[in-house]
């Protein structure tokens, strides 16, 4: 085990080969005095590292190792960490490192930091690192990150179950909280995929009423079991027409979005309420007028991750109210990270795989 | 003189011969209850007015009579009409009725009633007029309206003054109210024409600091006189770096939006706010990603004028504060609407028109 000098990883080292997965160590960044090191026990697979070593989103550094949504135990804390101890069960998402100094991080948006690290493939700037490393992910046997973007996992929640929460848990978290989503309000989810079937279980556990609006009629069974109150199959020619004016809150987690399914998507809201789509499709929306928002003064957002506090939060009421997501375990291995992506690419995924058995390859 | 039985006013026959006004006579919609018959004073000419006898806004009915910018004098009252009285100064602006009873309505948001007339080109539903009689506007000798879209004109406000806010002014007014722009915010007018010069007007009278970006620098002048406290090119390389972050909210008043400078007026916003267009292009938006939104969770809205109160509410500040546009008056007739439309068209305009000396082709 090469650890702490380097670390062991699944990697990708061409963009656009994406299931050439090899087995090889990289180099962490310089430890640093609020720096945690995580043995890994688990990492969900999310959209975004498919979109990433496919290119669907570009460009990207290579090797690269994928990965954001990490469980472990910690096993090594600089000596300024205050709220982690060796030993303890932690996550980390989709960022680890961001300066904490400008306006947007003093004022709890470090997830808008223009300075922040993702947590693969972002280089460290030089004042966090003199290396300037390339951050890499978690399909690996460690990741070593900034205290601030290590979350305790409570308790009540399985290392398996907690891993998917810290990207595609918190990315619906954070637009709904921020809606102010809650008793008395329509919502409505567009997708049911592994970001839509945790929108429905937040949106419904803070009190709203949902609607899940889907392309798969077949999903209505899945929808009405996570809390949703009504289900739309949005292959049917007309679904938005008795929609019209009904929702406070559209939130669109699908990852392919058309001009025309945008102008219904829509019409289906109340005057001045927003649209807000966490699905990132790689294809652009071709042709937007302002003058399809006039006619109920709707707006059309996105958003990235969460915060620190609104991470914590969603951990705490997924651990209080059982709200956990729909997983498959798939043991870590070149085959089987091929195969995930491969699946998650081709939407055979039901919702949300999570790479486990790192210590049969990694070592205890 | 037809009146009552019927109106006259300067049409387009054919939608983009947009100069060729014609003086005919028009057949208003069947008087009704809450109905309210107003002698036109004068008349604003609006960006909307050009677009539809372009043709830009696509294909409109003719003959038309345009003009939604309108004052003059009530000389009939329908029976159940409760604030106004004969003789009143009064002011309608871009919509003459809703159904006032859907959920939009019963909301204060009449303006987004889905069964709204427009004050011209617009068919009026059956309950409200058995002819089913299409709307027709202020290049008129009178006009019929709702009571509830007819809006007492304050005495400090001279009618040539007044006419532009009642659609341009409330076009802006709404949607710096409905963004709680007030004191401690950072406001950006984009674009400095008829709507933009009410804009920052009106945001630096809510208390904000204003910004206004424009394309022309020789603009510059003009912004400061109006209350605006930067004045940014947009025309300069890199405008928009030194702004990252620094906005509440951007209000667009520009006819023209690339994907670019969007792009680049996004930027500008801080987290979690609104970039709002209310210049209405004729040409789209190519290409939109939610992952242009992503980097500070920004949206982008539009709105349609306003409703009964705020339009009130404008009124009454614009009066006390003396918040008066910048017109050039231009009598009517047919070369005078022509010319008007012309100027319009191609932006020769400081920073609106209105049409006056109606009692000299009208009668008195």
């Amino acid at each position: 085990m090469p650890y702490p000098d380097e670390f062991e990883g699944f990697m990708i080292n061409e963009i656009g080969k994406y299931q050439d997965f090899k087995k090889q160590t990289f180099k962490p960044k310089t430890f640093g005095d609020n720096d945690i090191d995580i043995k890994i026990e688990c990492c969900g697979v999310c959209g975004s590292d498919v979109h990433t070593i496919t290119g669907g989103w570009g460009d990207a550094p290579a090797p690269i190792c994928v990965g954001h949504e990490i469980v472990g135990k910690a096993v090594k804390v600089g000596s300024q960490v205050k709220d982690v101890k060796v030993g303890d069960r932690v996550g980390v998402g989709a960022q680890v490192w961001s300066c904490l100094k400008c306006p947007q991080c003093k004022n709890s948006n470090e997830n808008y930091c223009p300075h922040k690290v993702d947590t693969y493939g972002a280089p460290y700037p030089k004042e966090a690192d003199p290396n300037e490393t390339l951050s890499q992910g978690g399909y690996s046997s460690h990741i070593r990150a900034h205290e601030y973007f290590v979350f305790p996992i409570p308790d009540a929640i399985p290392s398996h179950l907690a891993a998917p929460m810290l990207c595609a848990g918190l990315t619906v978290w954070e637009p709904l909280v921020r809606a102010n989503v809650g008793p008395g309000q329509q919502v409505a989810i567009v997708g049911l995929g592994g970001l839509g079937h945790f929108a429905v279980m937040f949106a419904n556990a803070l009190g709203a009423e949902v609607t899940v609006i889907s392309h798969s009629p077949n999903k209505k069974e899945d929808a009405l079991k996570l809390g949703a109150k009504h289900f739309v199959s949005s292959g049917e020619e007309g679904w938005a027409t008795p929609l019209a004016f009904k929702f406070d809150f559209v939130l669109s987690t699908a990852d392919v979005l058309s001009a025309s399914s945008l102008q219904e998507y829509l019409s289906t809201l109340k005057v001045d309420r927003k649209f807000h789509s966490v699905g990132l499709p790689d294809d652009p929306i071709k042709e937007l007028k302002p003058q399809q928002l006039m006619s109920n003064a709707c707006s059309i957002g996105s958003s990235h991750i969460g915060n620190r506090e609104e991470c914590l939060s969603m951990l705490k009421l997924a651990a209080e109210k059982k709200l956990f997501p729909m997983v498959e375990t798939v043991p870590i291995s070149e085959k089987g990270c091929a195969e995930v992506v491969e699946r998650v690419k081709n939407n055979k995924i039901h919702y949300r795989f999570t790479l486990v058995d790192y210590d049969k390859v990694f070592g205890a």
